[in-house]
Formats: structure tokens, C-alpha cells, sequence
């Protein structure tokens, strides 16, 4: 029953870059794509009409956030994370490794799992890999992540080996769960290592070893330099089969989406364009734009002149101005729908680029306008 | 020019309650109708859209809200209230007397005007009742309000009655104003005078003796014995000519709002649901819902069941249960969704109950379903 029909079919490349299309239970998305993050099962500011409308496909929630709140037996008792929330299409939850690492005090990690206490309340909490498959299984999700260990950078290579080490014992002990209950669900690795490329290579053979659905590059965009960064990304590629999914987890700026993309890289999810939102930084085609600015007061131009959002069809930049000064809650709203739009759009372009064979011009010419000076 | 075709017409009456048709520059508005308050030009935490979706023909800012920011020649610039926000219905602004008196410090009124600092940052300020017409000329907005002098409940008599001197000294400098400038936009005078018949009498006299487009009552709704004040209002409309629009300002309460119709009163505006919205507070033909309340966790059922706005056809009062606990904006978007439909709806039943001269019966049968207990 596992996967069947649940693959992935490559439809187009250029380069490294490809087109494709991976199959879920609730749906087809088309790769490259971008993730919205709705953590506790909601995109902040953005409802799932406006999602939709913005070309959303998928969305990404956290394991360990519903874990907590409001528990994955509160969300399968109200039909799963598409029947509680209402976005029927797929979804992928992370499962909240990094969360745990950089959110919570007092983490213990053993062979077992992860000790720490909730960042919401103080409640001790202990996380085995089965326990995390086991939740994701109870809230639904189409495409789980495997519990993995991460490590901030810079950390030494002792303790990166150490990091790889156990994150290929969780992968496997998670295969080995998810392997005992049946279910249409996928679940994908998450390599750790670094930019150490011996470490990086040893855990992405282990987690090809175990056999996964798709495969993720974690622990990554973290501070490392960027040249390392993308020499990792180019080795990865001759590595994993050319018929599984790749995912470069949490990282954002359309710079480096643009290069990870050029590295063979299919998914992408970040907060960056919701949360860029929220704080008033908004993307147009020609650089960003601080909407409370005060040259910005009169100005009845939208965003982006180019963007066909629901935004940038209805409202100035003068009024999203005073709508982000007066603190109103439609100010968030708005410039959540172009971000996202914004974004969705990219990846829209990415994919054509690809299918027509001029990705590389498609990427310099938009890297170029993105270097203009704000509009 | 002035006010040619932009009259009313009553097209139903049962008692004292009537549906009639107001005629404005952006339309025509049938009342009773609810006024939602966009202080700022915007409605917290719902859009245009949304507004429209809920049934809103007219919104309500506020000019001395707009003057402070983004300040009038900035809206005017930008194509005045209609085109700076792209609400393209109807629009009334309060004057601001209310907010000047109960937000600012040291307001300090002479027979010229009000003098005080902005609530925002200080700036001294300086309103005559000329200003406060000239600056919702500038706005274009279809109804302007007057400045008039409120005091709080309870003022002494003597007081009110210097209150309500003053009110009338600046109502008839306004509609000089007005009559000076051509311009197809309404003004509206206030009474003042709290629940003491001989002072409030004597401000709707004078009102009626200046001359205006629709008679507001202000003043009320902040603390006076309701007996005193259904009483006034009763009163009131046997002074008001039956060909013009009368407005209850501030007054929110559902069970207020069915006795004020019932004694010919047209028009209201209250924050009271979009900020319940915001707190949680959820209205519904059963009662209210306090979303946060535990036994919400896992209820799949609708805020009401026999409500048709998105909010409700869309989601439960688990899910919205958990985005309130989390603070999502999404909280309030849909909670505000919500709260106005049901608003809006009640005064779609109000009109259609009036024109079917079964008012009475309508307002028994919710004000007994209103005092249910929670859901």
C-alpha cells in the first residue's frame, strides 16, 4: 500500500535544474516550489483562499509545535491537519528538530531521543524518532521528516560526526516505524553534516542506504559560507538518484534559492517573505521596498507594478504606508497576499524557464534586477 | 448642486420603526444599517472584500483620526477616502468631538474651538468647527458630522446646558461653512443634552432651526439609566421630522440596537464587534462564545450553525479555538468575519421584519434567543 502511485516524475531539465512533479496523497505539486510555513497549522496573516489564489501548493507545519498545541490526538480526532484546518491540499511537516534545538532550554540529547522543556510552558518533554513518526502519522501529513540532529554553525567536525551519527540511527529507527504501520504517507530523510563534504556524503549514503522518499539537506544556511554552501548542494546532486525529490530546508533569499535551484535542489520553504511582511519589507521585481518610508506617503503606485496579487490590484503604496503606521491588522494581511505572491510567482518562472531551456538567462536577468536599488 | 437627489425615502414603517432608502454620493444605503467603524480608513482586521462578502453598504472613519494621519491634503491627494483606501461605497466621518474628548489630554474648549495635544505624539492642535468642515470636504467624505461638545455621563445640568450652547453655536458656524463651499456631501448635525428632555429638546430644536441633512443623537450609550434613555429616545421622534435620517451614535449592543429601531432610530455604529472579535468574543443567534474556553478544544461544529458567512462555512470552533490560543492573525480576520456578519445579518432581519410589519415579533423572539446560554 506504501507509496504506490506516489512518486516522482521528472518532466524537464535544464543543467541540474529540473522540473517535476511529485505525487501525494492529497495532490500533484510541480517542483521547484516554495512552502508556505503555517507552524501551528495556519500561514500568520494569510488565509487559504488568498493562498490558493497566490498559487500556494503545499503547505509546511511543525511536528513538534502540534505536538504541543493542540496535541496531534486533538487534531486526528478533528480529521487531521487537512480536516482541522481546512487546507485539503498537501501537506509536509518538519519534525521539529530544529525547533527543539534553537527554541527550547535544557536540551538532552541521548542514543534514545531528545529530553528538553516546552518553550511554552516548561513541560518536560521527551521525543523519540518513533514518537515523531508516530505524530505525524496521527496528524495526517503527507510528507514526514524524520527526527534529526541538528547542530548550530560553527560547531567542529568532532561533533558534527557525532550529529551524523545519530542522525542516521533516528532515520533508521523512524523507517523502521513507519515500516510497522501501514499508511499512503511518504517519509523523507534529513542529512546533517555541514559543509564538511566527507560528513555530508557519509550521512546522505546512510540515508540512501535505509531508503527514503525524498531526501532533505538540513542544518544548512546557517551562517556558512556561501561558496561552501553550494559546492555542498552540486555534490549532493551527483549523490542522490535523479528520481527522488531534494529539499533544502528553511532557506529563503531568492539569491540563493536561485543557485540551490542551478544545484538540482526541488523544495524550499522559509519564513522570510511572511515574516518580511509583517516588519513592512516588501519584494518587488526591482528591489525591496520599506513600505514605511516616508517617501512612500503619497505614492500611488502598488508594490510592484509588474504583480498581478490581489494587493497590488487594489492599494497604493501611500495607503499600505499609513496602514503599517497605524499598526492595522490589514496591513499585515496585504502584504502577506504580494510577498507570497511574490515568491509563488518566482517559482512559477523558475519552472517555465526550465521547461523552455533558458533557466540560467532567467536566473542572471532576475538576479540583475534584483540588485536595483529600491524603486 | 447641493444635495439635489440625495434625500431619503421611507419605504416601510411599522410603528415607530422604518426601513427607508438613504441617497448618497457613492450610493444608496437602506436602514436600519450598522455602520462598521474603520477608524483609520480601514476596518481592523478585515477587507474591503470581506466587508462587502458580510453585506456593509457604509463605513465609518473618523476626521480627527484621518487629520492627525495620514492627515487630509494626503487623502485628498490620493483621490480622497474613496480612492486613497478603495472602499468606493459610501463613507461617513464623526467628526471627532467623542475621541478629542476622551482620548486627548489637556483639551482645553473655547467658544473658537477645541484646543488640545495629539493623543499620538503630542503635537498641539487647534479645531474650530469650520476645520473640522473643511478637513471632511477635503476627505470627500458622503456624510460629515459636525464638531460638537461631549461631555461625559454624568455631567450636571448646568454644564450640559453649556454644552449643549456651545454645540449649537458651532453647529450653525458649520453649516455656514458648508453653505459656502459647493459640494455634493451631507452634513449631519449632533444634539447633545444626555437624558435631560428640556436641554435635549432644546438642542434638536436648534438643529432642526440651522437646518441639516440627518439628525445625530450623541452623547448616549455611556452609562444613563436605558430607561432614560429609550425615553429620550422616544421623544425624540415625534420632534425629528419623519423624512429624515436619524443617527443613535456609538451604540452597540444588540438589545439596544432592536429598542432604538422600534423607536425610530435608522442609523448606528459600535466598535462592540470587531473588537469582541478580536478578544474572542464571538457572537451567535444562541448566545455569545468565548472562544478560548476549554470546551471549545475539540468541538467541530460552526461558531452557529445557521450562519452563512465564511468564517462558519469554513471553519470550527476547535480550529478557531486553537489559532485564538496561538495569537495567528487569522484569529482575527476570521473571528471579525464573523462577528460582522452576524451583525449585518440582524439588520437585514430588522428590515425585513419592518417590511413585513412583523418588527415586534422579530425583536421578542431575539431578544429571547440572545439570552441563552452559551452554546
Amino acid at each position: 500500500m506504501r507509496a504506490e502511485g506516489f512518486g516522482m516524475e521528472v518532466v524537464a531539465r535544464d543543467g541540474l535544474a529540473r522540473v517535476t512533479r511529485i505525487s501525494t496523497p492529497h495532490g500533484v505539486i510541480p517542483t521547484p516550489i516554495f512552502m508556505p510555513v503555517a507552524t501551528f497549522g495556519a500561514v500568520r496573516a494569510i488565509g487559504f483562499e488568498e493562498l490558493a489564489a497566490a498559487g500556494a501548493e503545499i503547505l509546511l507545519s511543525n511536528t513538534y509545535h502540534l505536538h504541543e498545541r493542540p496535541g496531534e490526538e486533538t487534531v486526528q480526532a478533528l480529521g487531521g491537519l487537512h480536516g482541522f484546518t481546512g487546507w485539503h491540499g498537501p501537506w509536509l511537516t518538519d519534525s521539529g528538530g530544529f525547533q527543539i534545538y534553537s527554541l527550547t532550554p535544557l536540551v538532552k540529547v541521548t542514543q534514545e531521543g531528545v529530553r528538553f522543556s516546552s518553550h511554552l510552558d516548561g513541560t518536560k518533554i521527551f521525543l523519540r524518532p518513533e514518537d515523531v513518526v508516530d505524530i505525524q502519522l496521527s496528524l495526517g501529513t503527507d510528507i514526514m521528516m524524520v527526527l534529526d540532529y541538528f547542530l548550530p554553525f560553527p560547531s567542529s567536525k568532532a561533533r558534527m560526526k557525532e550529529a551524523v551519527k545519530m542522525t542516521t540511527l533516528w532515520a533508521r529507527r523512524s523507517k523502521e516505524r513507519f515500516l510497522e504501520k501501514p499508511a499512503r504517507q511518504q517519509l523523507w530523510g534529513i542529512s546533517q553534516g555541514s559543509v564538511f563534504w566527507e560528513l555530508r556524503r557519509q550521512s546522505i549514503e546512510d540515508l540512501l542506504a535505509i531508503g527514503f522518499d525524498g531526501y532533505a539537506l538540513g542544518g544548512l544556511g546557517i551562517g556558512e559560507p556561501k561558496a561552501e554552501l553550494m559546492g555542498t548542494l552540486e555534490k549532493a546532486d551527483s549523490l542522490v538518484p535523479r528520481d527522488k525529490p531534494r529539499y533544502l530546508m528553511g532557506m529563503g533569499y531568492i539569491e540563493d534559492i536561485l543557485e540551490a535551484v542551478d544545484r538540482g535542489i526541488d523544495l524550499f520553504d522559509c519564513v522570510l517573505p511572511t515574516r518580511n511582511a509583517r516588519n513592512g519589507t516588501l519584494f518587488s521585481s526591482r528591489g525591496r521596498i520599506i513600505i514605511k518610508n516616508r517617501k512612500y506617503a503619497r505614492d500611488k503606485r502598488p508594490i510592484d507594478e509588474g504583480c498581478a496579487c490581489y494587493t497590488c490590484r487594489h492599494f497604493s503604496r501611500a495607503y499600505l504606508r499609513h496602514l503599517y503606521e497605524r499598526e492595522e491588522i490589514s496591513s499585515a494581511v496585504l502584504n502577506t497576499i504580494h510577498n507570497l505572491h511574490f515568491y509563488l510567482d518566482i517559482f512559477r518562472k523558475i519552472r517555465q524557464s526550465i521547461a523552455l531551456n533558458s533557466y540560467r538567462e532567467f536566473k542572471r536577468q532576475l538576479l540583475n534586477q534584483l540588485k536595483e536599488s529600491e524603486p
